[in-house]
């Protein structure tokens, strides 16, 4: 029989995965027995999302034949460039990517195969089209062409490449590539929950991957850093002096009328995020370069919510300065969180699809019981 | 602490719901209090529709605004209305279903926006569009116009009008629209789950629909009513006498030999699943009008199942042959039962929003611990 509801199924274990494991109370996080303090700053996303779709770290001969499959999986195919720009026109980023996703399909060759082989191909290719369609997306709506992929960068370098239009400083791009590694898979976060839940009816990648971004653009899953970041410059402009002094007056006063600030605690962690401590060093690495209030803003913001609320930085607090520093356009933070979590959807609908059970829960009925139905002529 | 998996989450509560509530040992279902049984043949899909959507049976002007709304929110958009052709070109019908929807968003004046008011609106919008789509996709790939809609015809005659070319008989439509009714909602089956986890991060309507369309594709969901037709149409075409006593045979044998039969048994339903019940006499009524066989053949394949493995029909069985005699074509079985379904997932995505909380499970790691990285350069 059913037990009582668990709302949000906390602590409810919907699922075996050995893609990544958590630690909330040591804050640690590791991709397939690798801990991600090892990795930032020394793994490529390449790597890692090799080492999530396919098991085990590459070798080098490996890692360059994936590397090939990522760059020849680039083109998105004829009917998603071809409504690009009209979706560009009329939808925001996270609805367009579902759209464009959704139609890429129809021009992937393994599409409607849910085998070990069309499965990793395919993998491949959504990991290495996301940041191509929301650099594609960016350019559409901007009225000019995409700058041309260039074959010889990384993921991350062509993504800051096509977004931007010039060529990533070799620091930004290994920094925006470290950004990629730590947001690449979280255990069953929701959109990787709705991606197993789709996958598990023996639907197709495709399918999962448009039900995890869907899910991921809700604000209360990947809209965070968006938000973090348009607090920050509300707060700056609004300033009268200093903008770090007003953050302390402003974000004292509207914890104290029971606000939350977003950033901030995660249902996981009860210590600090490790990624947070990978993004803040790097957040202070750009800031020095340049414009250091969004970043020295951050600190402060980061000591009132500690002291106030005991509450610590979760990812998207510092991935948003780091976005920003990076020259990404505000709303395509949370797409390029999708660029990332695109290698751990993907290893997650691998896993679901090799191990299966259709994952049906039960419902509390809270409704009424036993009433008549009055045909309409009555009522 | 998390207890151990609970695989596919079967008997977990994830949610409580005033929409429907099934008593799998007695064999009922009932929406909102209402027993099926009560509904299927006297109350019509919009009636249901409304129902689900807005909490209690319309009054008699509730519901002829009900339907003016339906009737108004019948245009699917520019965008997707655009995207059509190549769609149904390039995508099959549930790709292309979750292609039109996410697109269809772009055009939708409540989208983004997830107040009692736009979801109610959508809602309705969503319910009106889904039949016009799936005669839309038909009649593109076949390559001619779709029928003008009719302002006269309700939603299910509408549907038979537009994918046959021609107008239904009355008692046609009636019996269409019982299907209609008996689709509508089925507590927490995995499309509405994954559109519930998706909502629940505050992502959109489209959003949770999209993930839905997707989750739906799936074979082992909603599948495999277009598999028992193609069942029927394969030992017909290959009998060597009457394709009656060819059922017997035949699925003796495979059940003997353990395969599945699709079409019967059910995780929730111990005994006959209620919609079966109406199905199969709907399937009895039209087959007396014109080819007995594959409703014969249905009640042999019956027969043999519950006599080898005590399974009854599920709701996929009879709808097969129903929606063969009313001469929709097999490959849009599912996106009919989306077309019904679609009353359900919106309800549940209100419900949803009006009292929100993240789900995220946890999960159970099965992968290694503690593993040393070594660098590229070093492997």
């Amino acid at each position: 029989m059913a037990e009582k509801p668990s709302r949000g199924l906390a602590d409810v274990v919907a699922a075996s995965t050995a893609l990544s494991d958590i630690d909330g109370r040591a804050g640690r996080l590791s991709y397939r027995g690798y801990d991600i303090h090892q990795l930032a700053g020394v793994a490529t996303f390449e790597e890692i999302a090799y080492l999530l779709q396919r098991g085990a770290p590459p070798g080098r001969e490996e890692l360059a034949g994936y590397r090939e499959e990522l760059t020849a999986g680039r083109p998105t195919g004829a009917l998603a460039a071809a409504s690009l720009p009209a979706v560009a026109r009329t939808q925001g980023p996270m609805a367009a990517l579902r759209s464009l996703v959704s139609l890429a399909s129809a021009d992937d060759p393994d599409a409607g195969s849910n085998e070990p082989g069309p499965n990793l191909r395919k993998a491949a290719r959504l990991t290495a089209q996301q940041p191509i369609l929301i650099a594609a997306y960016e350019a559409a709506r901007s009225g000019r062409p995409a700058p041309p992929t260039d074959p010889g960068l990384g993921l991350a370098a062509n993504f800051l490449l096509q977004v931007t239009g010039r060529p990533p400083a070799p620091r930004a791009a290994e920094i925006f590539d470290t950004c990629l590694v730590l947001h690449a898979d979280h255990t069953m976060n929701a959109s990787t929950f709705a991606a197993r839940v789709c996958a598990a009816t023996l639907a197709d990648m495709h399918s999962a991957v448009v039900a995890a971004l869907g899910t991921l653009s809700g604000p209360l899953h990947g809209g965070a850093n968006e938000q973090v970041m348009r607090g920050l410059e509300a707060i700056r402009k609004t300033a009268a002096g200093d903008p770090v002094d007003a953050v302390g007056d402003q974000v004292t006063r509207r914890l104290r009328r029971g606000e939350k600030i977003m950033g901030f605690g995660h249902r996981v962690y009860k210590t600090e995020d490790p990624r947070a401590t990978h993004l803040r060093r790097m957040s202070q690495e750009l800031a020095a370069d340049g414009d250091e209030t969004y970043y020295r803003m951050s600190r402060r913001m980061e000591e009132v919510v500690l002291a106030e609320k005991g509450l610590y930085p979760n990812v998207d607090f510092y991935a948003a300065t780091v976005y920003h520093y990076l020259g990404i356009p505000t709303d395509l933070f949370t797409p390029v969180f999708s660029a990332s979590r695109m290698a751990g959807w993907t290893a997650h609908i691998i896993e679901q699809h090799a191990d299966n059970r259709l994952i049906r829960p039960d419902s509390e009925y809270i409704g009424e019981h036993g009433l008549t139905w009055v045909p309409l002529d009555q009522r």
